[in-house]
């Protein structure tokens, strides 16, 4: 997750660390998403998977971050079904990348 | 890059190829990459490197792209002096993310 230093993207965080990883999750702090224009971003990535990167998240978002999260952790190729994905994630998609070495 | 069949993704895509790959880089045509809204997207990606993905490219930036391309692959870690960076990469980033497994 983005962790400019900026408050609301540290406050994500520890609402995100505070609800704790689902299984299959875990959650890091790391360096500018660069998606700056965008609010607070988040990541989901994992090898052999797409990854994805949704924008404009705040702390009250941080439920429906998690329970997309376990959704991409349980999903093999991390393609979740449109319809099971939380609506923060169908609205606030920034970018994906598809897995290294594996385009489609 | 993105391919979502639409007329201006595909030219880019042709501009890339015809242009050939530089060493290192390898050119893909990939699904869509969910940045519907910022134009063509292209995205750079290898193992252990931050992934990036830029958006609002037309075919004119095919050189410009190849030879970021180039400079990222000849980074180790992806990661490329901001001044060596192509312009439209400084100022039409999209996101990138961390290398999976060592968000820092």
């Amino acid at each position: 997750m983005q962790d400019c230093g900026d408050v609301p993207g540290a406050r994500l965080a520890t609402a995100l660390e505070a609800l704790g990883a689902p299984e299959g999750v875990a959650i890091a702090r790391v360096e500018c998403l660069s998606a700056c224009s965008q609010g607070c971003a988040v990541a989901l990535s994992a090898p052999g998977r797409w990854s994805y990167v949704y924008g404009r998240m705040t702390e009250a978002d941080a439920p429906d971050i998690l329970a997309g999260a376990a959704r991409y952790a349980a999903a093999p190729d991390g393609l979740v079904p449109w319809r099971d994905r939380p609506a923060i994630f169908r609205k606030q998609s920034l970018a994906r990348i598809p897995p290294i070495g594996e385009p489609t």
